[in-house]
């Protein structure tokens, strides 16, 4: 079993690529063979085969072969996972922003309170 | 000016890294110099400036160097581009589960509609 850190490691590496990323966009809409995967790639089989590999390495992609077909599906918890990430570090620039703003809010009115003061 | 593939691929491939994605993490929370970035992760300068140049190459972090010191920020709109594309594929795979309640929900209405006209 892996750990976050290393899945985080494989998962963010298998989406680094244009034609991996293109197999899960068709796998969010269900479930496809690897022909139906490959079909619109204009690669060869041992070409998809090969991504195939890296999206099943990271867990993003669970495939099963009956009889000649191999099934392939996507496991979104692990693209969750990816984007649960990202989602937190925007959650904590945001809250950095706003902290910030709050920040210079209150000098501006410790500024406008000094010249009313004056 | 990198297209949105190309700037996907980069990206992605920078956050597949645990060093980086320490590095982003620490800078969500607001500028920081090379050195307050090397300091926790117990790497050397070099090697950190190596990880810096994979982040700025995808557009993630700009640095700036005055004087001795070299600040880093991080550059929210690249990963936000990487969290819309992961935001997208959940949608997608969302629909179509909802789409498939939808058809199971009327088959079962069909089915029992049937059994009723018995």
């Amino acid at each position: 079993m892996l750990n976050n850190t290393a899945l985080l490691d494989l998962t963010f590496q298998a989406l680094a690529d244009p034609t991996r990323r293109a197999m899960l966009a068709r796998l969010t809409r269900g479930p496809a063979s690897v022909s139906e995967l490959a079909q619109p790639l204009s690669i060869s089989l041992p070409a998809v085969m090969q991504h195939l590999g890296v999206l099943e390495a990271s867990g993003l992609v669970h495939s099963e072969k009956v009889g000649r077909v191999r099934t392939c599906r996507l496991e979104p918890g692990v693209l969750s996972l990816a984007e649960q990430w990202l989602n937190q570090r925007r959650i904590e620039w945001e809250g950095n922003l706003d902290r910030l703003g709050v920040y210079l809010e209150s000098m501006n009115s410790g500024g406008e309170g000094h010249e009313d003061g004056k």
